[in-house]
């Protein structure tokens, strides 16, 4: 349903274990940069009624899931800061092609791609992570992330036939999975 | 109350009568910009942790307002589209100082005067337009542009010290009525 070609390995829970903290602020800025890049799309693609109307929806919820994430943190005392962000999302945004159509499509497609991935790993840290209000939080962000998903590939099809969409969504799936695999070596939610 | 330090002139109420689905096309903008605005002080403050509540509500109410502008345009057959925008956020945005904090005092304090400047036009156009489906939007925007305009200013007290603030609001107060007052020679919300 996710389109991934791979699954998380052990590694980045070993990540996980080593260093939550990181982590959860990680996750605060990845959820300020989901709204940020779906309010960049309305920007960009203002004249495509049905994309802005769930753009406005993604950026609510994101911004909605930031300030769960600020709330967290402030619970745990843990302070939030800026952070050395991972490479997931730059090497991921040098996969969009330059010109239009296909660079609205790889857009949206890198977007449903990351929405996929983060869907994957809060269900992996659902089941992980000892700490049963974080294990709920995680869970209840899943089923949007799913939901984005779905809403970003279909936005594609705005832009190119469905056939070209799937095709170009298994090609980056393929790079996608390659990228994570590669990770970084500090802990973040896409490393 | 808004600080400003003019009132919109005769010249742009003609504007509005000769160019009213302009009005409308821009708002749309101006509503999205807004929006775009405050999302871009989440990214640039991120560990202002009261800033960024705030812009959390903005932006939310921001996208509301485009989506209502959106749904009026549609009921009057006028398509959304681009369009020239006034010089008016330009040329105020080139009165930001170039460094920090001046730098976030000048962005809160621009944001605040162009929230005053929106409510005082909404107030105009609410009396002045004859439809009155389109003078009942108009009055229900008039509260929270005014609210905006008191966030805005309040949030650069994060910054510099509340009488450096008031101070540099109202010289920025007198640029912006300079601007508005020579205006653009085509109907904009900001002409």
């Amino acid at each position: 349903m996710l389109h991934l070609q791979s699954s998380s390995s052990d590694r980045w829970l070993q990540q996980v274990d080593a260093g939550l903290d990181e982590i959860l602020i990680d996750h605060a800025h990845c959820e300020k940069k989901a709204a940020g890049c779906a309010m960049n799309l309305i920007f960009a693609y203002v004249e495509q009624e049905e994309l802005c109307r769930e753009m406005v929806l993604i950026v609510n919820e994101e911004l909605d899931h930031f300030q769960q994430v600020l709330d967290l943190l402030a619970r745990r005392g843990t302070r939030f800061r800026r952070q050395t962000p991972s490479t997931y999302g730059r090497r991921l945004n040098d996969l969009v092609r330059k010109f239009e159509p296909d660079k609205a499509v790889d857009r949206l497609l890198v977007a449903s791609l990351i929405e996929a991935r983060s869907c994957e790993r809060f269900d992996l840290l659902r089941r992980h992570v000892a700490d049963q209000e974080l294990a709920d939080f995680y869970g209840s962000l899943f089923e949007s992330e799913a939901r984005h998903h779905t809403t970003y590939v279909r936005l594609a099809r705005l832009f190119a036939p469905e056939e070209k969409v799937m095709q170009r969504l298994d090609e980056l799936a393929v790079l996608e999975a390659a990228i994570i695999d590669e990770g970084d070596a500090f802990p973040r939610m896409h490393s």
